[in-house]
This record gives structure tokens, C-alpha cells and sequence, in this order.
């Protein structure tokens, strides 16, 4: 695959998140997800995504930088949402919060594989202080 | 460029650091580079470099993930170092820990110009715990 097909791919995905159109979901995730090294497989990478909209209000997610190059996809996603209660382990209770996180995929048979993420919590941190 | 010839400028880079071979480090790094919002020049990024191994035993740059799209570079990086005191706000005070860092390149004139970098604190946490 070219970097151009895989950034075309990634964002269909983002796209498929924000319509929370859960059913389409395996078109872009591997039945062997994992996800920070925890093996959820596409039936539990789908709770955490469902599980993520039930409890932050607003979510959606914004691509700032995206950087594709086959297997990989690196992406820089804004976020600007309110969480309903704590995240991340920090008291927000529906506060409008901005931040970034910073994801690795390595993408297998098409597919999202392997993903490693990274959020700025230091970010919302500074918003609640 | 292309993603090769970038990819290979990156892997000199953290050679360059691995080395501290600060007199290279302007082959690497823009005159106006800035360091998650800081406008910190070349001579404040080598500042920042120069007092993180000045303050941590053993650091050392292992790169397990490199993303490579012109003008940018994703760097998924390793790490099992000593911090002799604090670090991130954590009292590490030597232990050994081994952590993660997901950086964004954004490049300029075929130099590192903008960086954005979130460090697993979390992961330290735990180890500490």
C-alpha cells in the first residue's frame, strides 16, 4: 500500500468514529486489536470508543498532523470536549477541556493492528488548576 | 526529500544526541526550532538536551517506531535510564526506569523546526508504585 492510500484509509476511520458508525468499524480494526499492549480485539476496541462517547461529551476527533508510512500511521489528534465526570484520573465534571494525544498504528492486512497512544493529561491538568 | 533521505537525516539526529556531539547538533536542528510551543532556538534546544544528560544516568535514545511522510517525522522512542532526582514532577531519584516518548517533527530547510512530545509519566508512576 502507498503512504497516500494508507492516509486515505486512517481517515476514513477517523470519519467512521466520529459518525460512531460502530458497525463499520471492523472495515478499518483488526480482529486482533491491541491497544497500549492490551489484546482487546475488535469487540473491545469498540467498547472502549463506545464507552469513550457515553462518558465525554463533545467528542470528536480532529486530526492535527498525520504522518503515513506503510505499515504505520502516526497521528497528532486535537481533541476540545467535556468529559462528564473524571478523566484520566482528574476531576473535570463536564468542564470544557483542550488536548492532544499522540497515536502509533501499525496497520496488518489493511487493518488497524497495534496501537500506541499517549495523552496529554499535564495539559488538562494545567486547565483544572 | 524523500521519506527515505528524511528518515535517514532522523537516525543521524539521534546519533548526533546519542553521541552529544553538541557542535553537530545545528546540522540536525533549526536556527528558530520550538519545543511544544517553546520558541527555543537552536541554542535552547541544546540546552534542554544538555541538562537531560546532565540529570539523568545512563540516557540513551533507542528509536522502536519511526514514521517518515515529508515535512514530517513521528518518532515512537524507548528508553531505560536513571533521572538522579526528580523527574516530571516524580521523585525517581535513580532508580532505573524504562518509559516511552511520542514525538512529532515538523521539518524546515531538511531541519527538526517544530516538535511536539508526550512522555509516558504515567508508566514512571507505576514503576514507582
Amino acid at each position: 500500500m502507498e503512504a497516500n492510500e494508507l492516509s486515505r484509509r486512517y481517515r476514513a476511520y477517523i470519519d467512521c468514529l466520529n459518525r460512531q458508525d460502530w458497525a463499520r468499524l471492523g472495515d478499518f480494526v483488526h480482529a486482533d486489536a491491541s491497544h497500549n499492549g492490551r489484546p482487546f480485539g475488535l469487540a473491545g476496541y469498540r467498547s472502549m470508543l463506545e464507552n469513550d462517547f457515553r462518558t465525554i461529551e463533545g467528542l470528536s476527533f480532529t486530526i492535527a498532523t498525520l504522518v503515513a508510512e506503510p505499515p504505520h500511521v502516526a497521528s497528532r489528534l486535537a481533541f476540545r470536549c467535556r468529559p462528564r465526570a473524571d478523566f484520566l484520573g482528574l476531576p473535570v465534571n463536564g468542564r470544557e477541556v483542550a488536548f492532544t494525544e499522540h497515536v502509533f498504528y501499525d496497520y496488518r492486512d489493511g487493518l488497524i493492528w497495534r496501537v500506541w497512544s499517549l495523552i496529554d493529561r499535564e495539559a488538562i491538568a494545567e486547565q483544572l488548576a
